[in-house]
Parts: structure tokens; C-alpha cells; sequence
């Protein structure tokens, strides 16, 4: 998406990893294990998934070239690096404690949280894997065996979950609007805006300037009582804010490529009312869904019922609008029934 | 940009003509000469341009595979055909004869329109070639040589011109708003809008309906005393439509696609104000025009200072607002100096 959101400006992409797909066609595709001729051939290496090739951030990040810088991608490695980040430095994040192992963890869940908790495994927790809701004395005895470090946060009893996108280049921030998130299972289902900030626009902008973060990056939040607590941040273009590619001027994906490469950014108008559903697992669609929306099919085989291969974007007249559509699109794309998650 | 603008809807593109352009990264494409092959090869045709391959289209049309149809290229080929369909199907157009010749046409210019005329080849103009004005007893005597089909037009001393885009699909007809053309030596500068609609959208939309027609297209209207007068129409995707890149839910380009492959329309909703200015006959532009919009860099060489080599769209708070934008990119890409044309 960024190599086609910015095919107009004139800049020529290498992909380090993605020998299969379409994006090959017109960028020139490195394997993986040709990592260090990518970085040599390329002037600025940016990422998609902060769980990228390790190797090949660090020798990017070693020759100045990585951007946004291999800090970021350091925090998001271990989950309690960017909590403690956002702790030590101000930003509304939940109570948590870092442990040893499940024992360790089911303690804290009681001593620290009075059961209600959420145990997350430090490493390698991606769209929802590896974390565990404490609730009550009884869950949790199978978790005693797990080992590793583990992150032990307060339960957040939040009204609803939010997401803001923002981009920050050379001369400022430019923030997209509020969204409001539907999660499952850890997945983002759907999203809509633009619903009223609580907050995340300045904490969103606050927390990226304190990072001097420069490209697109996706803030993720918890909201209740009136406030926001930071679930957690992506320095990267974000899946909430898919929706870029039709309803605002500039997309996500163009703004992260303006940033890094020290471009101005461009304009982050976007139309009022806004969504976008997520297609999870399918491996062809109905066009009748092309009534609902603008529908971008990645051309990934799906190898999970998890995996997002696609997603449509939805306008309307009204937030409620937005959502009757994003009724029809759950629908027609899974019958209203998420139980395959 | 039609390739581009539906990489997500899982269509694979061929395309004729096109050897050493970008496209040709993402699409499979055709030596002109491997017509058939690429005819063949198809299961629709399409056309982004009606001067582009003659015998392609016709052996896509013999094959019922050219949308939208041959009639509207036949139409486009010799300008009186389309004058002769507008005025035939009771449609607004200047008042016009058909002459053989530049002698025949000087004379009709004075019995007919008073020296008030505008004489045009009826082959071959595009981008203002091949047009002459007509405006008092002294010129023309240089246009007394010219041979062959001439249509001579009435003189219109509209306001302005403007344009509006539409598509139609088998569902019915979608229209985007109509922009405010700026046209200097025939060819398109720049355009913005919306502005009010003086009847564009109807006649076009009946012009869509009267064709019977498949897909995205362009109209020109001439607009005067309240009304308005069709100067052309484009059975085409068209360059005062390339804001739809930004500002529309789905582009000109995308609708193109839905609509010729009998898919349903997407969402027409663009952003109240927008603008296009195009890039002509540069071979590279400074980056700080990025700060006015975005940019498209269409990878052309540029052969002539008259040349389309790319655009940049432009959003804004007002109608005003956009206008300044453009002023100042007209500033910086031509030292707002137009007389290379």
C-alpha cells in the first residue's frame, strides 16, 4: 500500500521479503536472506510490521537509514519496554507489573489486581495471541505452567475501545480523526469515525513528539469515564486506519512515505463519516459487496480463518449510516457469527 | 491510474500499446502490433483514450468485448458526428455547419455566424490543435489553403467553462461534482470546484442515458446566461475528473472498471472543495510542491512543454482557499507564464 500509494511522487521502492506477492510487480523484491544488498541498494528502509527482519532493521538503524528509528521497534519487541516507556515518561497507560512465569503472574493477578487482570506474554503477542484475562479466582490454573517474562496489567473495565492515526514529519504532526474500534479475539473487526476525542489526539501527538518520532503511527486506546489510557502504540501505518485510502486526502500510506523521506506531509482532511470492515480468512468475495464500499483484496492466499486477506472501506451520510453498512458487510462477509475467531 | 486505482478488486489487467510505461510493471502488456493477441487474451476491453488503437477496438467490439462502445470512439473521430448525435438527440450544442475546406468555411463563418466563428479540423483536434478563431473580417485569410472536413462553429461568449464526471453502471448513473475549468490554448491548466451546477448534471446524465453508456465520462460544457452549451463530451475516464484520485470515495478510474465489468458503483461523495492543476512538459518538480497537495508524477518523458507528464490535486476550507493553493502552484510550475503554450 505504500509502494502504491506513492507511486506518484516519483520514488523507486525495494521490498525485502515478499517474494510471492503482487507488490513485486512493481518494486523491486529481495529475499530475505539478501538482506544486507536491500539495505546497501536502498536510501531509507522504513516497515510495515515492527516484527520485521531484525537483521536488516539493525543494519539499516546501524547506517542511519532506518526510519522511524529502531528504538520503536525495540519497545514493541517486549511488551513490558514500551509500557515501562510509557510509564516512566508520563503517558496514561494501565497498572502493571512485569514477572517470571505463570506462578509469578496469578500472584500479582491477586496481591497486586484482586483478580481482575490481564496477563500478557512479553514477547511475541500479535493480534491478541498470548494474553489471558484474569477474572475471578478460578481462571488462570492452567497459566501457572507458562514460563517467560510476563506483563501483569490491571483489567481496564473501559466503555469502548479508540484509535487515532497520526503522522509527524520534519515541520509537525497531522493527525486523522478518532475512530472507534471493534476488537475480537485481539482481531480488529471493523472501525468508524469520527467519534468524539476524549483525549487521543493530544496524548496520541504528545507521545510522538516525546519519541521524536518521524513517519505514520497508530495509538491505540482504552476509553471510560470521560478519559484515555493507552492500550498500546504501532509505529507504523496502522490497520484502523485503512479507511485513509478512500475517505482522506492524503492516506496513511502516502503521509508515512512523506515523513520518513522528509517530504511536507499532505492534507489529512477526511470525509465525515467513515469505516472500515476487516476481511478475515476468505479466500474469494461476493462483488454484491462492492455495493457496500470500496473493497481492497490484498491477493494473499488465506492460510487461517484469522487472517485479514482484505477490507472494505465504507462512507455514508452518518455515523449510523456507516454502521448499518458495516451491519450488512458483517453479514455478508460472516453471517454475524465471529465464533470462527 | 485505472490499473492502480483497482488493484484491490482482484482484476488482472492487459494492456496494448504501452511498452515502456510503468503500467507494464503491474500489468501484463501488449505490443501494439500483438493486437489480436491481446484481444484475445481478454475478456473485456477498454480504452483510456479514444485515439488509441482503431483496430483493437473494432475487433473488440466485432468480439462484444469493447466498453464502452465502438459508437462513442466512431462519434469522437470526425468532431461533426458527435455535433451532428447532440444536436440530432435535441441536446445543447453551438450552432454549427459542416463545410469541405477552408474557402467553404471562411464563407459560412461570414453568412452564417457574422465573422463570430470558431472553425474546426473535423479529424485529428485534440488539446486545441486544429482549431481557429474566427473573430472579425481579418482573420483567416491563411486558413483559405486548408483542405478537407471543417466544422464551423458559432462563436460562444460564455462566462466560463465547466466540466462534470460521471459513471454509469448497470444500476444506474453516478455523478461527481461539476468543476470550473481553466483552459488556455486547448488544453486543460487546471480545475476546481464544486461549483453551482447550471444543468450539467442532467444534461450529462441524459447525454449517459441517450448513449446508452458503459462506464466513466467526461462533459464540457461552455456556460452562459444561466445555461449551458456541451463543448464535448470524453467517453472516457477524463483529465478534469483526476481530483476523484484524493478527494473521492472511489476515484473516476475505479468507477471506470466497476461500472464496464457490471460491478455496482462505489460512493461518488468527494470533499467540498477540491482542485487539479497539471504538470506540463516538466521532466522533474520541486518538493515544496508537495506542501500545496499531492502530487502524481506520471513517469513520462516529457517530449513537449505541452506535455501531460502529471498533476497535482489540491483540497482546501473554501473554494477561495483552494484557489490560492493553485495560484501558487501555478507560481511555482510556471511562474504563473503560460505563453510556452
Amino acid at each position: 500500500m505504500m509502494v502504491l500509494e506513492s507511486s506518484g511522487l516519483g520514488i523507486k521502492f525495494n521490498v525485502l521479503g515478499n517474494r510471492g506477492d503482487r507488490v513485486c510487480n512493481f518494486a523491486r523484491c529481495y529475499d530475505n536472506s539478501h538482506y544486507r544488498k536491500f539495505v546497501d541498494d536502498s536510501t531509507l528502509v522504513t516497515y510495515e510490521f515492527e516484527q520485521g527482519n531484525e537483521d536488516a532493521m539493525l543494519l539499516a538503524q546501524d547506517e542511519g537509514k532506518l526510519v522511524p528509528e529502531y528504538e520503536n521497534v525495540w519497545m514493541k519487541i517486549e511488551r513490558d519496554r514500551e509500557k515501562e516507556y510509557l510509564r516512566s515518561h508520563g503517558f496514561p497507560v494501565a497498572r502493571f507489573v512485569v514477572v517470571d512465569g505463570g506462578e509469578e503472574a496469578l500472584r500479582a493477578a491477586r496481591d497486586e489486581f484482586n483478580w481482575k487482570a490481564v496477563i500478557k506474554r512479553a514477547r511475541g503477542g500479535y493480534d491478541g495471541k498470548g494474553q489471558f484475562y484474569i477474572l475471578s479466582e478460578k481462571h488462570g490454573e492452567d497459566l501457572k505452567k507458562i514460563e517467560g517474562k510476563l506483563v501483569v496489567e490491571e483489567f481496564i473495565d473501559f466503555d469502548y475501545e479508540s484509535s487515532i492515526i497520526l503522522s509527524r514529519g520534519k515541520e509537525g504532526i497531522s493527525c486523522y480523526p478518532v475512530s472507534f474500534n471493534f476488537n475480537r479475539e485481539g482481531i480488529l473487526i471493523y472501525n468508524y469515525g469520527k467519534i468524539k476525542d476524549s483525549g487521543e489526539r493530544e496524548v496520541a501527538s504528545s507521545l510522538s513528539s516525546s519519541l521524536d518520532y518521524q513517519g505514520t503511527m497508530g495509538v491505540e486506546f482504552f476509553v471510560g469515564e470521560g478519559r484515555v489510557i493507552i492500550n498500546e502504540f504501532s509505529p507504523r501505518v496502522h490497520n484502523s486506519g485503512h479507511y485513509t485510502l478512500n475517505f482522506s486526502a492524503t492516506s496513511q500510506f502516502e503521509n508515512h512515505i512523506r515523513a520518513i523521506s522528509s517530504l511536507p506531509l499532505g492534507s489529512t482532511e477526511t470525509m465525515p463519516y467513515f469505516g472500515m470492515v476487516n476481511i478475515l480468512g476468505k479466500s474469494k468475495v461476493n462483488s454484491s459487496l462492492l455495493k457496500e464500499g470500496n473493497v481492497f483484496l490484498y491477493g494473499k492466499e488465506s492460510t487461517s480463518p484469522r487472517r485479514k486477506v482484505g477490507h472494505v472501506n465504507v462512507s455514508g451520510n452518518s455515523v449510523e449510516d456507516v454502521k448499518k453498512r458495516i451491519e450488512r458487510i458483517m453479514e455478508q462477509l460472516y453471517s454475524n457469527d465471529l465464533s470462527f475467531l
